[in-house]
């Protein structure tokens, strides 16, 4: 049979709540359910875009998402809401008072923002989008130029409509990372470059007689994919009945309930860390959606606090667990089922060497532990230069080549390896970049606080993290949005977010594969 | 990288005219294309529970479609369209007075619905599809009856809201079949049974030495599902740059634009005729669906026109082309390559033999060409006594079973074989099961008008279909619903929808292959 054109349509969904909650909180409910709704369907034509949607049929889903967010923001904005956010109480339920909160702020920075400012932004985007693409493959930075200054300007604009105490960033990166703040952000990754930048003088000093040709020998493509999912469902705990794994050409989760969570990645046949350490990270976000409290479902608290938060959770997965001596220890035997060919002639520990190879290079995406922060490091100054003015976008790449040269001892040999390499500018993503780095920083001080229990170390120094991942959802996932970055950082590690137990991690593990005692 | 929650909305979706319209039918048209996208990205929530999610998702999935359905009736409902419905211009645009015509009649019939009774509809239709698996696999009718008169009740409380003249069917049918009465399906189908029972009837008596056991040989569903789809693209033209093919417990076809089509099928290993037909049929569907002019995108014009004419195209591919003697001759060696075992002493005459094998059988999903419309008939008897009262539930499974021997002389031993075989009326889909006998007659009825092209006609014979298609796309796709069923049938074929070409068909075909001339 062919689909049924269906002129009975179903009722609406309707919250049942057994909280003794006021008439106005059901109803808020009950419209951020719908928003909820909307946006789980917009981002189900996300995923599938990306994964399933036969290629023609891109233009016509370019047309039905823009409907689609214009409709959840134009829900979500209406007059209504903003009437019962005012009028809800909220009981003495702690997550209505979160919901009322978050929902709150949420509403005030949508409604801040002009319709005619949205549109012009969108437009601006997608083409700054097609403008970068271009400029990339053409390594012409000039033919970018003009687009990228139109996206700062927007993001001026956008700080002035949203307000801001101290520096326009603050208002950018508060999209991404509630509360956080430049000064703040500025302050850690000082600390960060002046305690990591000697480390990794000494370790590009210390030279390096490991033989790195094994990550390039041949481990097809399925082989692959089988390993790697086997070790996020056996060893993470990735369980199939709440996801999927698939293929797109940049790897990303994403999820549309707690329950349905669909993460992808990308394969090479001559690069397996590629495929295998982007399965596990996009194995750690999704953990945490699954670990959000299901009494949180289809409300705006109802996914990561923030994408540091989120990004400490994959970078978990990833190196701290992934990259670890331990794990290879553990899992040699399978992988050298699994990669006969790349396992012939090694062992566990010139596995674990193999794949954490200290090396200053030109790309972030590609970067290891020890310099992927400079990555982030270069780009946070640079976006708070131009913002402030007192860079230009013309004089932007021999900005970026210096840094590069200053922090990493290497020189972009042209921008499409330099200036050019990431997305994030071209779609209007800035003060997003630092996240990356609050995560990694993040991750290591949830770790080391988690160890604290002698069980839990135990099993993560046999690479078994069934006690971990409990700790995790009981001190970081299930609160979805409802306690901000901060009062989870504060609440599970014992103090604010530093750089001091990263610092003290590179040392220890990098110290020790380069010997530098 | 995770998904980025999105605070800055996308800009609402504008539909751009180069026609002399008015400002109200450029208004009207921006606001159906935004309920057109709504409904896409509920359908692709359906095709995606159906093909590919994770199964534990499946509770807050159906919230999520039940909201997406809620908010699609509450935007084409919205007073707005009913006001610019009525003071729209259409201008000198075929397609736009087309477009005014059929979005007052969707609108007038979806504003004749209280919402309460659309409340009461979906809930009780839940519990009757629940109870309705159960039933069947208990064998228990009895269970299900309530359920089933609870579903009259509500098919003949729709009919009074929608209004009829002659009976409450015309009212149920007219949602599949615009412009069908219940009085020309009763004429059509009498027809049909007068002039194809004694045709039965001589292929029983003439018994039957073909040796079907070729049919459950083994056929790998890796190798069915490639051989399925290289015939569908091949021969049939579904270019893979629109669509796609997976795997689902029951085969459909669904589409979210004329570019974005996806089509499903199954597999039995020792019944390749169920995913090759059904990959075929669903094929046909995708076809039409494909062939709606790009002009209607996105607006309620821009699908099939029925349900019957519908199953015109996928019977005409699945049937009239893939079980006629041409398509074996042609694309027997082929078959032979990719099923070895089963085309192992075979030639291309007894397969074609094999897979049009009459039979009177229990299942109306497995039922040939000559008895098929007997399933339909049977239930369309059924479904008018039941309406009119004449009939009770409690005696409908032996009204079930006495019409079983009358049509096609067998008795289902138990109910789940006979009245409780499908899910339709569980689902409140009364008035659907006659389109599926209507579009078996229009499709010989249009291939046989096809033919009097001689050029078509000669492919046709050669197994080749391109000049066929293109006749297809111009006298039936093109138009999606700008034109009535009736208005295709009769500029397409030259007269109304009749059983004669059906019966000629059966004859010519079945009296050459049991040998009755």
């Amino acid at each position: 049979m062919t689909s049924v054109p269906d002129h009975t349509p179903a009722p609406d969904s309707t919250s049942v709540s057994d909280h003794g909650t006021t008439n106005d909180l059901n109803e808020l409910k009950r419209l951020l359910n719908q928003v909820s709704d909307l946006n789980a369907a917009a981002a189900l034509m996300s995923w599938d875009q990306e994964t399933q949607m036969p290629p023609e049929a891109a233009r016509v889903r370019g047309l039905q998402m823009a409907t689609l967010a214009g409709l959840s923001h134009e829900l979500f904005t209406a007059p209504q809401i903003g009437t019962l956010l005012e009028n809800a109480e909220p009981g003495p339920d702690e997550t209505d008072v979160a919901l009322l909160t978050v929902t709150r702020r949420d509403h005030a920075k949508a409604t801040r923002i002009p319709t005619e400012f949205v549109e012009e932004n969108a437009r601006a985007s997608s083409e700054a989008h097609h403008a970068w693409i271009a400029a990339r493959e053409n390594n012409d930075f000039v033919s970018f130029a003009p687009h990228l200054e139109k996206m700062i300007d927007l993001a001026r604009r956008y700080a002035d409509h949203q307000g801001f105490d101290d520096h326009p960033y603050d208002a950018l990166i508060d999209d991404y990372e509630p509360g956080m703040k430049a000064a703040q952000v500025r302050g850690i990754f000082a600390d960060l470059r002046d305690r990591t930048l000697p480390l990794l003088r000494r370790i590009v000093a210390a030279g390096d007689a490991t033989d790195y040709s094994v990550l390039s020998r041949r481990f097809p493509a399925t082989a692959q994919r089988e390993f790697g999912l086997k070790i996020a469902q056996e060893a993470f705990g990735l369980l199939p009945g709440f996801s999927r794994l698939d293929e797109s050409a940049h790897p990303f989760q994403t999820n549309f309930s707690r329950d349905d969570i669909r993460v992808t990645t990308r394969f090479d046949e001559h690069y397996f860390p590629m495929s295998l350490f982007g399965t596990w990270h996009e194995t750690g976000h999704a953990m945490y959606e699954h670990g959000v409290a299901a009494r949180l479902e289809r409300t705006p608290l109802s996914r990561g606090a923030s994408l540091g938060v989120h990004e400490s959770q994959s970078r978990m997965f990833e190196n701290l667990l992934g990259r670890s001596r331990p794990f290879w220890q553990r899992h040699f035997a399978a992988f050298a089922q699994a990669a006969p060919e790349v396992a012939r002639g090694q062992d566990a520990e010139s596995l674990y060497r193999a794949v954490n190879r200290v090396r200053p290079d030109l790309i972030r995406v590609e970067a290891d532990e020890v310099t992927y922060n400079f990555h982030i490091m270069l780009r946070f100054e640079l976006e708070l230069a131009l913002l402030e003015g007192t860079l230009s976008v013309a004089d932007l790449p021999e900005a970026w080549n210096a840094r590069m040269v200053e922090f990493l001892g290497v020189t972009p040999p042209d921008d499409a390896q330099g200036v050019l390499q990431d997305i994030h500018w071209s779609s209007g993503l800035i003060g997003y970049f630092p996240t990356y780095t609050l995560g990694n920083l993040l991750s290591v001080q949830l770790l080391e606080a988690a160890k604290r229990d002698p069980d839990i170390a135990a099993e993560v120094d046999r690479a078994e993290y069934g006690k971990l991942r409990e700790w995790l959802v009981q001190n970081v996932h299930q609160y979805g949005r409802s306690r901000t970055p901060s009062e989870i950082t504060q609440a599970a590690t014992g103090g604010p977010l530093s750089a001091d137990a990263y610092v003290k991690y590179l040392e220890d593990k990098y110290g020790d594969i380069y010997g530098l005692s």
